[in-house]
């Protein structure tokens, strides 16, 4: 069987690592809250520590009913995900990573279903803050079930698709929103600046 | 071991087929051929049924070196990979193929390293010929070996990446430039036209 040979000599080679981009590398929430307030003054705001919802639309439309139209067209407007504001110490940590030996880092980020501007907007941010190299580590999927590799690191918490049971296991990068959320024995990941990724890296590594 | 898992639940459930698009499903070549031709009368060109390389620029820089910089400005340019024909029966066959039972299918492909057109043009390409609700089955990555399926039907003979045995087996759809190459034991699918896709899929399925 194919699929049982392929993981079978990626596991003994290297560790895979997928990283999520929105939420893990890019401040998707904070910068939403910046032009949300330049653009609509006049609407109700919902602070970043108490944001509760993966989708930002599911928590303001508690707020105020109608606010749907209004939110996408700021997340859907053109250069809104090239001008997302890193996360800290996260394009450094990614780097560090990827050249840490046996293991191989990928982006792997699921594009806005309203794809005109975010799926290239989302290479030109990598190829800006990572450099032009990790275009060919960059994979925009909508079902990250389907990609393979031993690790997600992803701030969304049900992550669902086409595959029951991916390859990788999902490790949660703490968000506003998911920071009291119960995530039934997975992991964390708080950020990027504490070195505790390192750690999280080393104890994959050794599993192999 | 997570990977194990994540492959044997899938093999159990379901087919997945993952399907490439320049060459595949939309005529990458004859399109090129046609923008060139137009835009560079006066420079040589190659027919179709002469095309022996993966990457055109292999072959025509053979023909006349520098024009290298005149290929990229055609295939590079602004709605070049939206207005790609489809390949005859290719969307039909893939909707079928996708109602199967136990069958589900991916698109795959990889965008130009030069990616402003050409990523969010394959999403419009998919939305326009195979409908809205398959952008959700879309994955743009320049690495196909850490994909997981069954199933890689793609033109590219040599496909290389980061997982040095990938999960797919791979299938070769027939084109000009590949239909004399040694496949070294792989399959072949020469169209989507004469329904032997749907033996090819028929017999994998039997040995889920």
């Amino acid at each position: 069987m194919a699929g049982r040979r392929g993981i079978s000599a990626m596991a003994q080679k290297q560790l895979l690592v997928l990283v999520d981009l929105d939420g893990v590398m890019a401040d998707f929430d904070g910068h939403f809250l910046t032009k949300w307030k330049q653009t609509y003054p006049e609407e109700p705001f919902i602070a970043l520590e108490d944001r509760k919802t993966f989708y930002l639309v599911d928590q303001y439309e508690t707020l105020k009913e109608g606010l749907k139209p209004k939110i996408k067209s700021v997340y859907q407007s053109k250069g809104f995900f090239r001008e997302l504001p890193p996360i800290a110490g996260a394009c450094d940590a990614l780097k560090e990573m990827n050249e840490m030996e046996g293991v191989k880092v990928f982006i792997c980020s699921s594009p806005l279903f309203f794809y005109k501007y975010s799926s290239t907007e989302k290479f030109a941010w990598v190829e800006h803050y990572l450099g032009a190299d990790w275009i060919n580590r960059t994979i925009l999927t909508r079902d990250k079930t389907i990609v393979n590799g031993h690790i997600l690191i992803d701030d969304n918490v049900k992550i669902k698709g086409a595959v029951d049971c991916p390859s990788w296991e999902h490790v949660v990068f703490t968000a506003h929103y998911n920071k009291h959320m119960n995530l039934r024995g997975k992991k964390r990941l708080d950020n990027w600046t504490d070195g505790s990724w390192r750690d999280l890296i080393m104890d994959f590594k050794k599993r192999l």
